[in-house]
């Protein structure tokens, strides 16, 4: 068996994402050592159980001390803080990098504490489940999912000419062998294209799933036996972790609030479509739709079957129930 | 075997739901013989290829001549003028439903043209799938879902009093032979339910892909390339047929108008409350949230597994990724 790529890589923030990296990190035969650290002593306390990493410490500075690949795998919003107590004991040649949903606010929090001689490399595996926590760890989270790496210097747009970079091409190397594809992007350009296509999904199904749980004339009973006709679909977006989608919306505001203002436009016009019953105005913005659907087909993003291709099958008959 | 539950039934519509039914039918052995009838040429010829029915005819009224059941299976902007079409040769004791996602306007449109002596009972089949036309049907996509039954004369609210009604009790015992669980309700309350579970969760999926397909700053291929992160589920639920939704939204209309007013009003609230930075209230709708997609998992209305629950199964790790 060769070299690992790293020494020692601590985990800070044992969660899905750290509990996923740690098990990914481990199979890949990546790191000599995993360190791994979690805020609450329950956390580190079940991810020794669970034996998630070589070495559980207590505070986030035992587990980046002497680390050669430190990941910020917490919410984003304690990203400036973690940052700030482990600046002290990082080494020379040290990278950092993390698993955040947005990237500028990463930047602005963990860049000022990066000491000289240690590359900070923000990154944003575009992976995860509904479920929270160590147990809901598992090492097949990243398989070939997109893993976006936004290295700083390199000016807006296209990434790509920073990319050998020598760091980051080590990095990009680890995300690989935890089994990611990986592309580059700056960072205002990962925060626009994630809020189109995660986080306002994500705000509308918690908005959609509020207002269900709210209704008097129809029983939550109701909801829940007839969810199946495509409401089922945002409940289980809607049940993802509270506390990391409230930093997402709180760390990517100007970009979401740009987003959903254009959804909000396009909801009222539709809105009036069906208020005058213009049939045509319906007819055609539902035919358009259907067109990005088969370039996401067409471009391998996904299966004709559920949004989890990769991880489940059609029925027998190959086809999926999407219960319309 | 037993003696078929129907003589002739005659499937007015081969898309989808009509392909699947004359399917379902046959896998069931509920009729001695099939009728199909399609208003395009080319579906008529195509269904004949497939033999998805006994025998296909040029004509609505040929089809309903002489049928004991007749089922409707064409978007529902279309049944005015079919059940005024086959009215003239409807025999008595024949059972007249159909597949409409909307009832009171099936009730509305349908319900003059019905001749006494015969029976009229709507239906609405909660199974279907993104893919449309006579190829796209499968006998199995009414399996273990549910069919709501809104038979007339039962007033408001719980139509269960009703439901043993020889002609409701024979429709329901042929959707049970179908592989569907049956339900019973006044069309109104059918209407406001499906409003929120299916319709709306239509019109905004239909909404956030028109967006993001307008938008400047992300390219299609970036939203493309990295529609894993939410955004994927959606345009899977705007892939489905135009002219069925443009017809569902034409014709429940007030309940759709009334459930989109009440998310538009929560959406506003958490546009404020991301604009402000209110992180608490953003924390406490994501954990409220939480709670209905436990309730639908607990009811058994999905497993842990993607909303295609009994389509699909679980990666390995018993885990599916949402790539959040």
């Amino acid at each position: 068996m060769s070299e690992p790529l790293f020494g020692r890589v601590a985990i800070l923030g044992l969660g899905l994402l750290g509990a996923s990296l740690a098990r990914a990190t481990r199979r890949g035969g990546l790191a000599r050592q995993i360190a791994g650290y979690a805020r609450s002593s329950e956390t580190r306390a079940r991810a020794a159980e669970l034996g998630l990493c070589d070495v559980v410490c207590d505070t986030a500075k035992d587990a980046a001390r002497n680390a050669d690949l430190i990941v910020l795998c917490a919410p984003v919003g304690a990203f400036g803080a973690l940052a700030e107590t482990i600046a002290p004991v990082l080494k020379p040649g040290a990278i950092v990098t993390d698993v955040g949903s947005v990237k500028s606010a990463v930047v602005r929090d963990v860049g000022p504490f990066i000491p000289d001689g240690v590359h900070f490399v923000p990154g944003h595996p575009i992976a995860g489940t509904e479920q929270s926590g160590p147990d809901a760890g598992f090492a097949e989270l990243f398989d070939g999912r997109w893993c976006i790496l936004t290295p700083l210097g390199g000016g807006q747009g296209d990434a790509s000419h920073i990319a050998d970079r020598a760091e980051v091409a080590t990095l990009a190397q680890f995300w690989r062998g935890c089994g990611s594809d990986v592309e580059f992007m700056d960072p205002h350009h990962h925060d626009l294209v994630l809020a189109i296509t995660s986080h306002l999904p994500h705000l509308i199904a918690y908005n959609i799933v509020g207002t269900a749980s709210d209704l008097e004339d129809v029983t939550q009973s109701d909801v829940i036996k007839y969810s199946a006709g495509g409401f089922r679909d945002f409940t289980r977006i809607a049940a993802s972790d509270p506390t990391m989608w409230r930093d997402v919306f709180l760390n990517n505001r100007e970009a979401v609030l740009e987003m959903l203002g254009r959804f909000t436009e396009d909801l009222s016009a539709l809105q009036r479509a069906i208020r005058w019953g213009d049939g045509d105005a319906l007819f055609t913005l539902f035919s358009r739709t259907r067109d990005i659907r088969r370039s996401i087909i067409d471009a391998g993003q996904d299966s004709a079957v559920p949004d989890f291709g990769r991880h489940a099958k059609p029925d027998a008959a190959g086809k999926t129930n999407t219960d319309d």
